[in-house]
């Protein structure tokens, strides 16, 4: 693996087994070759957020996906879109992560994608997601703005993505976060 | 109990044993005195939404939720402002009640206040929870928006509300979501 | 007319000409027929806000569309999406309204849609919409949500609707905010 | 002027002459010193957005407002809140430039602050912003975000700010600008 490959954590905000979005994480890592290594986090150990348990500690499965954050140079999230904003269990790991010391999204630069059944793709949930993380202090990549609408008709019942159009978005998007990744770090003061 | 008590389910969006949000809750419960009657749900034991868990069946806690929701002549929400949003514990639990049949925030009138220890008290997160509600159907009062902020100081360690004028605000708001309610069940086509 | 005949006044974000979503209410009010008299709101003469300016007086077509918002029982706009919000120039006609005596969307029924070029059809500019009129206490129609996507192929070049899919969504915002206006009203306190 | 002298331009959402905004603004400047140098946009004279009046060319306030944001470094916005969302004026002055060639705000680097007489300084505004400048393509801070709440309280009759937090923080805002600004800078591909 050359020195420049981009460490890349994909992050889904969905569970399903054979989740659209998670495909299309799989895409990504597909499309980006060698010019990528990416880990995909599991959200599905993360207990519901309660600061009484936070008191105690960070759970495992937190302090996890916390080192994940931290050693990735990047990160991809996709999302869908559950009552017009990212899901419960997406929010949920990244207010625990609010509370983690460090906190692993300062200063690093991410991309959202998001795939949903309908006709918008997931468009109403993605300016959550970006608000969300201003206070964490993350440089999000702005464009290509990835929607993947129609899900269902794109994806086989393996997770492969047919759609060419969605492929190029995607392998786009991947390229742009390594772009927006080298010039955030090649321009840091030293 | 007079026939037109109000039966309200009181929501907090945290899970904290002294949260403010639930605090501000019971506040709004004393206040409505003889004219509601509360019901505090429990978020605690709703699993992260995984739609393969919800193939199997709907989770005990959140069929006693939508049966709690469905009862209710109204809904009281408190909640957080977690990352400039609702907390992810609230949102994941309305996003498993959006995938149960009867889907129980149709036609519901609904309210919503927020306490947070910082100078803005929630102003971030409410407006989300008015997108959430609305591919849901429910109606949310308007006024009073009521942002608890600087919460630590206005509650004591016993979770009493002491600020007069926080009080007066959430009197309010109970007295405005039983005024919308009514209108709202008064005008409805028979 | 009846005396049951809703008075609905249509405001469009759109100052051009042949806009999209000025056609898409001058359908609303063909579908509506009979059971609705339809007025067009003009935004081509309002000012840019500017408190100096108010001070002086309120401008005549500020007025104008005060007293417009005023005598009609519910309004139904048209935003085109612009730069993921609505339009400047109807932001800045409800800017002036907010400040006027007395402020005429209070306890007003609303409805919103939009068109658009795009795939989204305006997805992300309503719910902005939706939360600048809490402030003015107006109340929002949930149901049916229109956006009209890709408007340009749905109108010919007269601005007629020639999608009957579309035609059907709006025929029933149009039916839903009459529905809404008659609840709110039967139900208020006399 | 030494040569790494930053050049903003400082854009008010508000005309009003002694605009609470425009005065945050030119403290800006002045805390800015010599390390910056500061143009003041003007939004008076910019139209309502009209695609009729746009076909037939670009009217001169826009096209030198798309030329001082062209040749600055950085932009420095400050809004008020009117209704829950940035000003119209500010709003119709971002569509008009969205629609110019080139579309001048591509790749800027860009910070906001908002100044209100209300206990929220414009928190619910500036977010809007932030997602409307998305798809233009411009670069936020993320920090400090700075929200001047009780206006009237901390600007003396002749617009000098007299709250030194507050200084401090509008300081700080200049400060991560030109950071920010020398970053993605030094980081661009050559």
């Amino acid at each position: 693996m050359p020195s420049e490959t981009l460490k890349i954590l994909a992050i889904s905000g969905s569970l399903r087994q054979d989740s659209f979005n998670s495909a299309a994480l799989k895409t990504a890592a597909d499309l980006a070759g060698d010019s990528a290594e990416f880990t995909f986090a599991s959200l599905a150990d993360i207990p519901l957020y309660d600061q009484d348990l936070r008191d105690k500690g960070v759970p495992d499965a937190v302090e996890t996906l916390q080192q994940q954050v931290l050693k990735a140079d990047a990160i991809l999230f996709s999302t869908p879109e559950y009552n017009y904003s990212v899901s419960g269990v997406l929010k949920n790991a990244i207010d625990w992560l609010s509370r983690v010391d460090p906190q692993p999204f300062a200063d690093k630069p991410v991309a959202v994608m998001s795939a949903s059944m309908s006709a918008f793709g997931g468009a109403r949930a993605q300016y959550d997601l970006r608000r969300i993380l201003i206070y964490l202090d993350a440089h999000f990549v702005n464009k290509p703005e990835v929607m993947i609408s129609f899900a269902h008709k794109k994806f086989d019942d393996n997770g492969a993505l047919k759609d060419e159009d969605t492929r190029k978005f995607i392998g786009d998007l991947v390229e742009a976060l390594g772009k927006w990744q080298r010039r955030l770090s090649a321009g840091k003061p030293s």
